[in-house]
């Protein structure tokens, strides 16, 4: 069996959706609006949500070209979701993937409208973009992506946090604000992969408990990084938990206990997989790489 | 021929709509961002976006349940307008229908959020709760949808709106901003009615330029009212265009020519009607309500 290169297959397909997410959103009039979409949505990152899109739906049999506009919508979605929380009104950052916020450089009403716009647009590409799948599954699609993007997904654990902030809460209420603000967008991504492709609700069940797992597993990587990472690595203001007196799986489990309860979910994530066989190296792979990632 | 009851179709159909948004978007945890939600998207108003869209999807044969989650969708993207450009970083205002706009009372993090909210569960619903609709026409209603909520529509409307205060601006530039600032998403009310209801191409051009005809003549009564009206009258602070000097159709064409204008407007929207008979008599009305309405 041939070792998987993850770093090959992680910079080809970033460097697939950076040229998607160009093409997709051209610039155009009114110009600082589209420059402020573009500023945040092509200022690098990860780019986990859409890899985990296209692998789930190459694992399911489906192509890239199937998923991408979904893909893309991910990252707007998410990007739209970084925008706003680095608001003044919001946790009033200035720094973000290394760079200025949005806000700090368009004003912050041209960073409201830019996030507006990105959400919309998410929706609109998706549903114009989206060739060969069937038309019931782009609508679930648009449904899950909606609920992952609402009060019952990413604005909701949003929510939860910024009314935490500076108090004592439980673990149950750290993990509502994770399974939320975090978890909620990694699942659809997972999830709306495989369903684009026409994976049957068997792989669909599966594929939801491997991202509930890799979804905790990356908040907890999140709080151990914001402690050992420097701002030069993380891009943005590191320390930054502790300073707030945030709650976090370190302050609540302890740091090896953080970090273990992480290794833990990667396994169970991982164990997920053991049906798909070979088929399932991308997704393990990728596993491995929120547990272990350096930023 | 009985003549029409336009009051009481308005009254019916307000109460249809007001019971399925209440019923769509119950109070739930997290508590301050549903009430903050629900505040501003049940605080009345004319229901004229989902008004719109029931009535052409009757018009072309469909039933008020077909179109009822994208008709409580389009007002709730309507409202999600609303709550960001009344935030201080946009126009600042603290009156909205004759209560405090969303971000006085719930805070500028909750505003900005509970829009975002708004937004999202907009399509969440639509693709989640029509019933009886071929899906590819779902698809078509959520990328139209998706167009007119994002810099293609309310949102480009809105930043050359932000831009142009304080500048003289052109006739050209000023139908820019209302045919994306409101325009656009009267249009998709208009439109997603029929097309949920599986009308044809034909029908849903002549629809598109009704819709744009009673588009601009809302926006042009809406700038007469800010003239005429009182606060109480508009729930809204009164005399704000002239007091921004804010460039409107009665300060370019003078208030009898911005009159005359919306009134042409309605004669066009109606003659798109003429051959469907005896059916179009709601929109009909609906094309004399906007031009004729008092607040």
């Amino acid at each position: 069996m041939s070792q998987f290169d993850l770093d090959a297959y992680l910079r080809q397909c970033r460097s697939q959706v950076e040229a998607a997410l160009d093409r997709y959103l051209p610039q155009q009039y009114p110009d600082k609006l589209y420059e402020a979409m573009r500023y945040s949505l092509l200022a690098g990152g990860k780019r986990l949500r859409p890899i985990l899109c296209l692998t789930s739906c190459r694992m399911s049999g489906g192509s890239a070209d199937l998923a991408m506009p979904t893909a893309c919508a991910l990252e707007m979605v998410h990007t739209m979701s970084l925008i706003h929380d680095d608001l003044p009104a919001m946790d009033d950052d200035d720094y973000r993937r290394g760079k200025l916020t949005n806000h700090k450089v368009y004003g912050e009403d041209m960073a409201i409208l830019a996030g507006d716009a990105l959400l919309a647009y998410a929706f609109q590409l998706i549903a114009e973009k989206t060739v060969g799948a069937q038309p019931e599954r782009v609508v679930e699609v648009l449904g899950r992506l909606g609920k992952a993007a609402s009060g019952a997904g990413l604005v909701g654990g949003q929510v939860v946090d910024l009314e935490s902030e500076g108090r004592t809460i439980t673990l149950e209420t750290l993990e509502y604000i994770h399974t939320h603000k975090t978890g909620a967008l990694l699942e659809v991504s997972v999830i709306s992969g495989a369903i684009l492709a026409g994976a049957d609700g068997g792989v669909v069940e599966r594929l939801t408990r491997y991202s509930r797992c890799i979804g905790l597993a990356f908040q907890i990587r999140d709080d151990l990084l914001d402690i050992t990472a420097t701002q030069a690595e993380l891009g943005k203001t590191a320390g930054k938990d502790l300073r707030d007196r945030k709650a976090t799986y370190p302050s609540l489990l302890g740091y090896d206990g953080a970090r273990d309860r992480a290794e833990q979910l990667r396994e169970q994530a991982v164990a997920e997989l053991a049906d798909f066989g070979a088929s399932a190296r991308p997704l393990t792979a990728l596993a491995e790489f929120i547990v272990q990632r350096r930023h």
